[in-house]
This record gives structure tokens, sequence and C-alpha cells, in this order.
């Protein structure tokens, strides 16, 4: 592993955010799913249970196997995809670092546009993240969605 | 004082921007007030106001103890606070310097989430504030809200 | 030309998208033009025209004069804009480079306030450019705004 430095560290990883966020928009999971580690943990959270410490999440997977099934089922389901995405991510925080693991916070707006062209905002919440840096770059150990809204009726159609 | 150079100054800020927003959308109000210097002014002022050079503000601190009443005020008041706040801000832009002081300008926008987990577009606007450096870091010697969303009901709830 | 790292292209670039916003949202849309190159392309396209490669904008100015008419016409239009922009934009992508030409992508989402305050989202979207770095700093050779918001009924006021 080379030394960074702390600027470096954000640098890298607010790209890596931009791409996951890119990688979504443009419907491009398959290499969405390369950011994820094997053992790597991706789950969304209501804001309210991570406050009240209760476990219960709206989506877990729980290895990357879990998200490639995800990914797989959509593909499969074969529904064409009445939203858009896009996302708008706010600068990463780096909040620790314990052997070479980065936990990071980052707050995010997904905005959704229909067949009409109507956008609303569809989602706000913040991503707490634990990153590793491989030899290809920084890819999610964890990656936790904590959504504020959660009156999110297609939340299950695409990962945030 | 360090010498900085100006990509150094620029992420600095960033970041506390960033923490700035965290710290309030988590409620974390009292380090929040950490920002900001003892001689601070900290307004929340109409974008309407600003562009015709009117004084009328919709909040006003003249110093950090009033800052600090507010937020006494907030806990005092004993109430639940029945929304939740998300930060998105975007890139600062440094417009100026002089002796030290920083002047710099960032777009944010606020997302409001209510009980029922319904998100909406709480206020959008710029912030316009002058930061100086101490031994731990940027602080704000004054922070200016210029809003456009005048229409906000719940508006002193919560610092923006 | 200049040698730059990667990290100072992108660091510029990023503050050029900043007051590039920046400069719509205050209506200086004459000094927003300094962004452009002379033989520039600005064209404002829906994404879905994007996907299927379809050519059809919904604006194109094919040169800077043709932005910079644009601009007149606005001025001597001499209608009050009734509505403020204000520009959130993400961290740009840099996906590319050939012959000191820089392709990057950015999203951005543009909120509007009419004059009663009240905010809503009005276009989100892809900023796809061409970029070249002259000796007073990064300009457009090209930029194309893939808009999701494809329902715009005030498009043609103001550029994205």
């Amino acid at each position: 592993m080379t030394a960074r430095s702390n600027g470096e560290v954000q640098e890298a990883i607010a790209d890596m955010l931009a791409d996951y966020g890119h990688l979504i928009d443009a419907d491009r999971l398959e290499e969405w799913l390369d950011f994820f580690v094997e053992d790597s943990v991706y789950k969304i959270m209501p804001r309210e249970n991570v406050v009240k410490g209760l476990p219960l999440s709206l989506m877990l997977c729980e290895n990357k196997n879990m998200i490639r099934d995800r990914i797989t089922s959509l593909r499969q389901a074969n529904v064409y995809n009445i939203h858009v995405d896009r996302h708008v991510i706010g600068r990463p925080r780096i909040v620790g670092e314990e052997d070479g693991v980065y936990s990071i916070e980052a707050n995010y707006a997904v905005f959704q546009t229909d067949q009409d062209g109507m956008t609303r905002v569809f989602s706000v919440g913040q991503y707490v993240d634990k990153v590793v840096f491989l030899d290809d770059g920084p890819k999610f150990k964890e990656k936790v969605v904590v959504v504020d809204t959660a009156a999110v009726p297609t939340l299950l159609a695409t990962p945030l």
C-alpha cells in the first residue's frame, strides 16, 4: 500500500462517490458493482432506525454476491425503468481511519424524473461508508445509505 | 499563523462547510456553535433585500452570545423537532482576502423531511461568509445566509 | 501551456463550474459568456434524445456569437425575470483528455424561486463538456446540458 496524504484520500473518495452516482444514474449497475469488495455490506436504513439504534433496514446485502443477485434480478425482471435518477452528492467528510479503513460520510440528494419529464426529490440522506484502498483505487467495505425520505414507493427498483 | 496555499484554504473551508451542514442536520448545534468566533455575526437575509440593499434580516445575531442564546432557547423550548434537515452544499468560491479574512460564497440546498417521511425542498440560497483561520481551523467571522426561499414557515426553528 | 497535474485540472474545472453557476444565478450573463471560446458550442439536449442518439436539441448555439445574441435578446426583451435560479453542482468527473481538450461530466440541480418566495426543483441533469485551458483559465469549447427534466415551461428564459 502506498502512503497517501489526507488530501489525496479525500480526493480519491470524492471521485469514487461522483463515479458511484454517475453509474447508478446511467443504469450501469454492473460497473457500479465494482466499487464493492467481496465481503462488503450494502444496506439502506431509515434515519429514524439509525437514531433509535434499531437494526431494521429497508434493504440488506451482507456480501457482494447478494448485491450481484439484486442486479441480476433487476435485469431479469425485464421491466423498463420508467424513472431516471440524478445524484447530487455533497463533499465527503473523513471521520475516522483504522488499519487503512476510512470512515466517511456524505450527504446526497437523488432526483427522479418520470416519463413526462417531471422531476421530484426522490430521496435525501447520508452515506455512512467504510472505504478501503485496493490497487485499483478505493472500494466500499461497507455502505450504509441512511435515508431521511422513508416514503419511497419505488425504493427497491434501483440502488441509492 | 502558518502560510497556506490557495488550495489548502479552499479545502479547509470546504471541509468546514461540510461539517457545518452535518452538525445542523444531526442537531448537534452546541458543536456547530464552535465554528463562530466571539464577535461573529450570523444573519439570515432574504435575497430580495440583499439585491435592493435593504438591511432587513429574517434573523440577526450580532455576536456569538446571541447565537448561543438562540440555541439555548431552542433546547429549553423542549419541543420535539418534527422535521429533519439535510444540507447539500456546493463548492465554495473564494472571492477575496484581506488581512487574513477570506470572503467566500457557496450555494446550498436544505431539504426537510417530515414525520411521514415526505421530503421537500426547504430552503435554497447562498452562504456569503467571512472566514478567519485560528489555531484549530477556519471559523466564521461573519455568516450571511441569503435565502431565495422567503416562504419559510418554520424558519426560526433551526439555523440554515 | 503550463504542465498541470490531474488534481490541478480538476480543481480548476470545479472552480469554473462553481463560477459558471454563480454568474447565471446572479444574472451576470455577460460575464458568464467569458467562459466560452469563440468557436464553442452550447446546447441543451433532452436526456432521452442523447440516450436514443437523436440529434434534436432544445437549444443550440453553434458559436459564441449565437450565445451572445441570445443574451442580447434576453436583455432587450426587457422583461423582469420573475424567477431566480440557484445552482447546486456536483463534483466534476474528468472522463478523458485529448490534445489538451478535457472531457468532463458533472451533475447539476437548478432550483427556481418565484416572486412569492416558493422554491421548486427547476431542472436536473448533467453537464457534458469539453474544456480547454487558455492563459486566463479553463473555458468551454463545448457545453452540452443534458436535461432530465423535459417539462420546462420557462426553459428559454435563461441558460442552465
